[in-house]
């Protein structure tokens, strides 16, 4: 709720369009061959042979979702309302308020996407918008949605994004007052070090549990008195719909270093937001001189996003994107885990369970959480896995803390949810028990924040090993048991 | 689960290789052109001014909304999934299945929305794919969900959608089988004249109850064995997304007559699908020779979609989609609901409540339902109303049938939400109290089957006269008896 800058936003409007009219197709073809450049050398840094089949098209898919992804800069606000605006009678002053003159519309649970500007990984926003209209016209409702999303599809901050909304609105409308109630939510910067060690608690469920979230709110015209009453109505008409905001969040909201990167800049200031999942700054202090090249990559990408890199929020974003991007980087990993096949007793658990080699037999191990990073797409994919396996008589069961390690090695690196799910199982089967099977369930952000935006989809794969291949009572009772647990907790 | 019939798609695949070249700007042009001219005619013929600035645009949106959605038409699949099939190492035979050879992988809750093509108004569906890999290769996640929009941006019925998805996925992929297990909902079409006088139970809320559901499913490859395993782990695998389906539905969906239109063909004949929601057909016998030249222009608005007018599932579908139209004529109405200044009696309820002039006195209906049409896209929205007013000391309160009158009398036209709400308001205050609150809650299908496909999202609209308007505390205490009512209910 600061206050909001016209100028600002009127500068905002004229980048629009100027790029709106800059923006030929030869210039954006240039651009995306640009963004694909960066994108080799970052996939050469990790390690990666950027001419095999699943990465050979990774920079282009890249560099397509980034642009289209920041489209909002090549759009204009007056394009998308004009021929939007309607005329619509209102009440005579001293009657009341209604329809074109007084009576507030409020578009509920619009769902969008941005990319955060501290990391330029997406972040999802639930939007709510509302305004009162004056001067006897109302606007189509579809057209806050879309003016809403122009500003989302850049490199945001959920503050800024609240604020340019809310003063585009006001701008282009014209209407007594515009509020604007965001909910985001950032992915949390996943502690794969920590976890293969098992230290920390990942969210368990496929849900944003674990995610950062932050609400923010920005209003104009009648809602720039945070005491007025129209704010009231505009929270009420929220709250019908679940949404609770409490009145005097309004005047103390702040989403300083909402993003989990931030923390990576100077271990001691983690600003205003709960530090729960953001990283200790480990990697940060050997990232800055070790990865030259990748910053620099990531860098032009901003440079070909048509972003300022001096503009402040956006110096330490290179650096930012690298460290994410380098905590996929399975190098690391493999001296930790390098100890799978020795057999560590102390990830043994007893077996509490000795079975005859019926499907009585199958142990379980389920809804153990990983992230990943998708090879087509350089976007994080996360869920959970479900691991059953025959035991030996009288052999002891696999530590969920080993099996939990194994699906963090092979999450830490490039790779799709298919090869994940089947790595485990070979990893279990030619380790611990040649019977097992792997189920992987998983939220993929190439699904929901490009193109498609397939907000509720999710993936599941399964891997089956011996008798989970050949035997299907095995298999259906194990996925029984999946299903006992999770169904309808998703 | 029909058999599939892979000459039918492969025709379908033509068709999209044939518009797919033949589709030049000018073409497109033309025919945007002949869909504008046709739904003048519709509007027109329901007694619009074409030419009022509300509906200027109108026939240029519907134009554009019809083509965008019928574009699967002009898409051919193996544009899609060109290049995203990646090679994936499988597990030797013998040893089991997982990645590329045998591994099921499934994506769930794929939201999609199609036209129905008895009727003409979209239908919304939840879509879940899975396949079984093999040669080695799998498919990018996200091809799954657009190759099911090819086919959902068509006129369709969910039985052919399912199996047209079906045979694509398996002819362009070549895996060893695919599953498609579709759940539709489709509008009801609300008993106007019946809701006039308060005989018909609707939908209470804003969520699709009172809505025609239908599931489907479709399986090619090793999918086409009803009875395998691998049916278990489909079904199994949505389980835990909360989808249930017993197996033994695979055997036996049906789809015949699941639109509500069709039982407008013919009153005796209601086929498969339950009848609550489907009109007695007293429209229907007046309609036949009533609308030839609405008739005529939905036919032109098929064939400017490239769709065959004698494909037998269309040949009622002109006269059907008038028929829904004119459920929003509001002609037959007004004579109905002539009587609204005359107080009747009878429906007048004992004021139980006497008050004093204050805050107390405010008497609340709140959840009428309501469907109504909206000007700008000839789309459906509905949802609830709740009105609030103060009575005067002694006088008896409004009856909820009475109020439910006002509320469908203003929603049986073409209109748009700010209106309704202020429309509702001025009727209530004109003939009974002058001060009143009307909150009217709507989903609009505008919203959510077109471009911005903002599914959760929902429009609230106030209107507030009288005291309403000039005591926040009077709008505070409704909005909070809203609230308590339908808070999280949605």
């Amino acid at each position: 709720m600061d206050a909001l800058d016209e100028a600002h936003c009127n500068g905002e409007l004229e980048i629009g369009l100027k790029l709106g009219f800059s923006e030929l197709g030869l210039e954006d073809e240039s651009e995306t061959a640009a963004i694909e450049e960066a994108v080799k050398v970052l996939l050469q840094s990790l390690g990666e042979d950027s001419t095999r089949e699943g990465l050979r098209k990774t920079p282009l898919r890249v560099a397509k979702a980034l642009r289209e992804g920041t489209r909002g800069y090549r759009q204009r606000v007056k394009d998308i309302v004009q021929g939007a605006l309607f005329p619509e009678a209102g009440l005579d002053s001293g009657v009341g308020h209604a329809g074109g003159a007084g009576g507030l519309v409020v578009v509920r649970d619009l769902d969008l996407f941005s990319y955060c500007e501290c990391c330029l990984l997406p972040f999802q926003v639930q939007c709510h918008v509302g305004y009162v209209p004056s001067g006897k016209q109302v606007v189509g409702l579809s057209k806050l949605s879309r003016v809403a999303d122009v500003f989302a599809k850049r490199l945001q901050d959920p503050q800024r994004l609240a604020n340019e909304v809310c003063v585009a609105l006001q701008n282009v409308i014209k209407p007594a007052g515009v509020a604007v109630f965001l909910q985001s939510w950032h992915i949390p910067f996943p502690e794969v070090e920590e976890s293969c060690l098992g230290l920390i608690s990942h969210p368990s469920k496929m849900d944003m549990q674990g995610w950062v979230k932050v609400s923010v709110c920005s209003g104009s015209g009648v809602f720039d008195n945070k005491n007025g009453d129209v704010w009231g109505d505009f929270l009420a008409l929220l709250k019908f719909r679940g949404v609770n905001v409490e009145k005097n969040f309004i005047h103390s909201s702040s989403t300083h270093f909402w993003c989990p990167s931030r923390s990576l800049d100077a271990p001691t200031c983690n600003g205003h937001v709960s530090t729960k999942n953001v990283s200790n700054g480990r990697i940060s202090s050997k990232t800055g001189p070790a990865y030259p090249a990748m910053i620099t990559a990531v860098a032009s990408i901003l440079h070909s996003l048509g972003e300022d890199l001096l503009r402040k929020e956006l110096v330490g974003t290179p650096n930012r994107f690298v460290q994410w991007l380098m905590k996929f980087n399975r190098s690391n990993l493999e001296m930790k885990l390098n100890g799978f096949d020795s057999g560590r007793r102390d990830v043994l658990k007893p077996n509490l369970h000795r079975g005859t080699g019926n499907v009585d037999e199958i142990q379980s191990e389920l809804n153990m959480p990983f992230w990943s990073q998708c090879e087509h797409h350089l976007l994080p994919f996360h869920g959970v896995v479900h691991i059953g396996y025959f035991h030996a008589e009288g052999a002891e069961l696999i530590g969920r803390s080993i099996l939990q390690s194994i699906v963090h090695f092979h999450g830490c690196k490039l790779q799709i949810q298919e090869r994940l799910t089947k790595q485990i199982a070979e990893t279990v089967s030619s380790v611990f028990s040649k019977d097992v099977m792997v189920v992987v369930e998983a939220n993929h952000i190439c699904m929901i924040s490009r193109g498609i935006e397939k907000l509720r989809s999710s993936t599941a794969t399964i891997a089956a090993l011996g008798q989970f291949s050949t035997n299907p009572d095995a298999k259906a009772t194990f996925l029984q048991t999946i299903s006992n647990t999770t169904a309808s907790g998703g």
